[in-house]
């Protein structure tokens, strides 16, 4: 049992039944939101519960760990030293085929399909009470999820706080300690940011975007887009849900959805820009490794970088537009012909305080997330009661971003994540942020014409960049090896910050617009 | 262990897994004629081998075997004399269990996998040789699907003819000796019945049908009849797909597909009516027993019975349009504006020998299934090769219905039955056909007002007839048991050809509708 390939082929078959069972349950998960009919909603929870376990079941199966744990060191995942010929790609493998095991091995069977349960069900009230604008409506389900994440942090184990297990899980090696500075700073320029944007005498013209557009043609528009993005629509497909989201059940099957409002040209065309760039991602992931970790996503902070780089570096560029702002004046001329470029690219980069996160401007975007990211800290470690929820979002909301929801809808059940347990999740929406803008940075460097490329048209050298530097490595590397590699710099704040910086003086103070 | 509670609580633990993996498997086929991207056909094969090979291996597993073999005699499959008191459900659901895993014990795991994965494949070869009408292309596919039907049935064994190994895989009880003679007297009568039309003097005036219907349009007079047949739209939906069909995840979703051509006006109409028919029966079976057999249907000709009786004994009666045409009319005022219920009613009756079995009428239904059986016989009996289909096909069309296709589209490609190994389904076709008749026959003397209730636009009271009298009963009695319950008789075709005689003498010879 020396040989790689031995260990690599059996390891292989059983990661390849845990990831089809998984993908299925990806599969029923995407149903759920596009296509199932409403009184399936029971029966589906007990199904992706189903198989859920299951495959947490064959994931911490003797098996796989005999096969294991004899290659390497327990505690580090690293194979041993008579091992360390091995070729890099096969001890990432094992490492990360490691990480997962040992997560899992802490979580009881039965916990795991409770969980996977109570989220499926806590999903369809959610959704049910954000309608009825009826926080009570949810609160016993979120109440269950809440002790079901402690219960989860307690089984994985933690330093400092229990949120640092749940973090853990979806942005590897992240602590509370190790975010906190980065949001400190990033409060500190956004506040005086948001400030200068007030103090504006230019304002965009925002209106031109909620006019009437037609639904059809948006999609068309949007469709065109992602073809030029290179999403590969023979290996994908589009779809509209409530919630706009991304999801792959092999390199080959990798769809997303968004949503399409007649008044509100943004909505359609800035969800499918930034699920495209999740969805480039899944699709540049690796055939040949299907089923292990070398052919799935870093971490849901390098995930949102790639939808986040897509969406606001490119998708809210000047160049970008040079390209694309005729075809869409062509879409639509009655509403945009006698709109300039200057004012369409000054309206869609409008800064204004909201209620909606995922409508957000990239300036008030990340004092969203920091309010999320304060209650939710606050909830799993059991320093807030739940019945006072929308009291403390309302008192966050003010103080970060001076808006008040009239309505719970509009704020603590605006968003889903809660619902399905993602306790943890919204921190790497502005880790994603960070990673995007240091991205984009390097790729300006490596791609010296980039920016004259895109103002053509031409998005595939910042596809074919994205595929060769972050896409085909899965997770051979960390976030912070990946990211060091690619721009020989450890994750900051500051190219994110001067990004914004930039762009909001040129949209607030060296044009007019109105 | 004797208690039958604890083997039932025990067994249905197992038999949930199993369909939890068959459900998720039958979703991922229905997402594949639907939805699916094109380039992810590979995937999806394995995907669908991987969940099918893993549901079987489950149901062959000892545990299950443990559990059932002290209870019950393994010949037979019916419990032992000491536990003779248990209920006649328990003791149903161990005998269907029992002959669900003695049937799979015999295939082995590595088989299960290769022909659900070659199924799969041939699946997708098919689709596209039928579209460039080339059977050559098919034909390696189709070379190894038979070839693997011959090993399934020498794993299943079998007494005179391998066929009977897979015709009980979908009629269980039934062999190629109990088929002839029906088939032969089906023959006999049908072409004396042809003849008879052929003879007529008034032709209904099909044309009607062929006008330009607009499909959005189509699809809502469609829904429309669905649900007032009581199809619950909570709990299924409709979609488009090549080949009409019926799938279902759990009896709270269960869905069927169409298809709508803008100048046939019968193909989405009627697929839409026998699908709904399927449909019922799946949303009838009983929640509470999801997972066993006491919720599955009970044979492939009894399923059919189902669609069937809806399309043809409803769909195509004449009470059923008194209430339907109206309507239908006020849908398409231009086109039917000027058409009578009784021409109608003559044109959906038409009889005239084609080449598409889906759309062949009544009294040429049965003469197409008999071609399928026939060869599909020769072909699992080793009496012909494979090379040599397209000819046989045509000869056989000419000897029967006296029609050749000029394309192998047309023929012996129109069927996708074969490409997904199913082999032995084509003879419950003509079961259906029997069953039906005979069951609304019998629902005529149950309900005496049913035909004026149809001619309201009530079909609730023969849907609820149908729940009670077949679908609850999932497979707690065999197709023979059910029949002979339900209407005293032994399945005859009696009672089909003198429903069929009756309407061609009323549509051919008694008005004049042109």
């Amino acid at each position: 049992m020396e040989k790689p390939e031995e260990v690599l082929t059996r390891l292989k078959t059983k990661l390849l039944e845990i990831h089809h069972l998984k993908d299925a349950a990806a599969l029923l998960a995407w149903d759920q939101e596009t296509y199932m009919p409403p009184g399936a909603g029971q029966a589906r929870a007990e199904h992706l519960a189903a198989l859920q376990t299951m495959a947490h079941d064959k994931l911490v199966s003797p098996e796989l760990e005999n096969l294991l744990r004899p290659v390497l060191n327990p505690a580090t995942g690293l194979v041993q030293d008579r091992y360390s010929g091995w070729a890099p790609s096969t001890k990432a493998l094992l490492r990360e085929t490691w990480r997962d095991f040992t997560r899992a091995k802490k979580l009881p069977s039965a916990f795991v399909n409770r969980l996977e349960r109570e989220c499926s069900l806590a999903q369809q009230v959610w959704a049910d009470a954000r309608k009825n604008n009826d926080f009570a409506q949810f609160l016993p389900n979120l109440r269950t999820i809440i002790a079901l994440k402690r219960e989860e942090a307690h089984y994985l184990g933690y330093t400092d706080s229990p949120y640092n297990a749940l973090l853990d899980t979806y942005e590897p090696g992240w602590t509370v300690a190790h975010l906190k500075p980065l949001l400190t700073t990033l409060r500190r320029r956004l506040v005086t940011l948001l400030n200068r944007v007030r103090k504006a005498s230019t304002k965009p013209h925002e209106a031109i975007l909620f006019q009437s557009f037609d639904r059809d043609r948006q999609m068309e528009f949007s469709r065109m887009v992602l073809a030029k993005m290179g999403y590969d629509f023979q290996r994908g497909r589009v779809d509209l849900s409530a919630h706009p989201f991304t999801t792959s059940f092999h390199p080959t099957d990798v769809r997303v959805t968004t949503r399409v409002y007649e008044h509100e040209l943004p909505a359609c065309l800035f969800s499918c820009i930034h699920e495209g760039g999740h969805g480039l991602y899944e699709q540049g992931l690796r055939n040949e490794f299907y089923g292990t970790p070398l052919s799935e996503p870093i971490s849901c902070g390098m995930h949102e970088s790639q939808s986040r780089l897509w969406e606001n570096c490119v998708g809210r560029s000047r160049p970008f537009w040079e390209h694309f702002f005729p075809l869409l004046q062509h879409a639509f001329p009655e509403q945009l012909g006698q709109t300039s470029l200057e004012q369409f690219y000054a309206a869609i980069n409008t800064v204004k305080p909201s209620l909606i996160r995922v409508e957000a401007d990239e300036v008030t975007y990340n004092l969203h997330i920091m309010v999320r990211f304060e209650i939710e800290l606050e909830l799993i470690e059991e320093r807030v009661s739940v019945e006072n929820l929308p009291s403390l979002w309302n008192e966050k909301m003010k103080e970060y971003l001076g808006v008040v929801p009239e309505r719970d809808a509009d704020g603590i059940l605006q968003d889903i994540h809660w619902a399905i347990g993602a306790f943890g999740y919204f921190p790497t929406y502005t880790l994603g942020n960070l990673y995007a803008a240091m991205l984009y940075q390097q790729a300006c460097k490596d791609l010296p014409n980039i920016e004259a490329d895109i103002a053509q048209g031409r998005l595939l050298p910042l596809k074919e960049w994205l595929n060769e530097k972050i896409h085909r490595w899965g997770r051979q590397f960390t976030s912070e090896e990946i990211i060091q590699q690619v721009t020989g710099e450890n994750l900051s704040a500051e190219p994110f910050l001067q990004y914004l910086e930039t762009k909001i003086e040129k949209v607030y103070y060296s044009g007019s617009y109105s």
